[in-house]
């Protein structure tokens, strides 16, 4: 599988999830990929990419069709568990910005 | 420094890059700290969050007042030789996302 998540036509929707990890496994790695996996299924999911450095600091991008796919996946009881313990044992610190994508460009052209 | 990057108000814009290098150096550390540097030096420029993993692939989200700063940057003389040589040799592909920032959220709370 490519880490570059497919393109799709603008305007669409980001959500940026930045986010320190603390030293705290219980699980962790399997419910970030069952997340993944979730988010993914979900009709209004058009992709991720994601990466951790090894000093624990990590940026995930998802991208969505629409806000309202955005709010049903923050609102998918499944998640809301892994949101919870993302806030009180996983994450040092995070943040979260919702944008919405109005244009695009890859490349480099002819590869 | 935080890997993170500040919190501004939104409305503001977000430059998603996320790109796969090639093997060649070429002077490419050199030039993405100069880069780095450069862009955050720019009025313009809110802040910047990067990480590349193991295996070339990276994401770089950089934050911007207004779409007129993110077109100034993109004009850069300095910046636009570093294009070319991201085109010519360090990218074996790339995308830019260029979204609006509506809304953001940080956590835990109290930490």
């Amino acid at each position: 599988m490519s880490e570059f998540a497919a393109l799709a036509d603008p305007p669409y929707y980001a959500v940026i999830f930045t986010a320190q990890r603390t030293d705290v496994d219980e699980g962790y790695a399997a419910m970030a990929e069952k997340m993944a996996e979730l988010a993914l299924a979900h009709p209004g999911c058009l992709g991720m990419e994601t990466i951790r450095n090894d000093k624990g600091f990590g940026i995930t991008v998802s991208y969505w069709k629409t806000e309202a796919d955005i709010l049903e996946w923050k609102s998918d009881a499944k998640h809301l568990v892994a949101q919870q313990m993302g806030k009180s044992a996983w994450y040092e610190h995070y943040i979260l910005r919702v944008a919405r994508v109005d244009r695009q460009y890859d490349g480099p052209e002819g590869r």
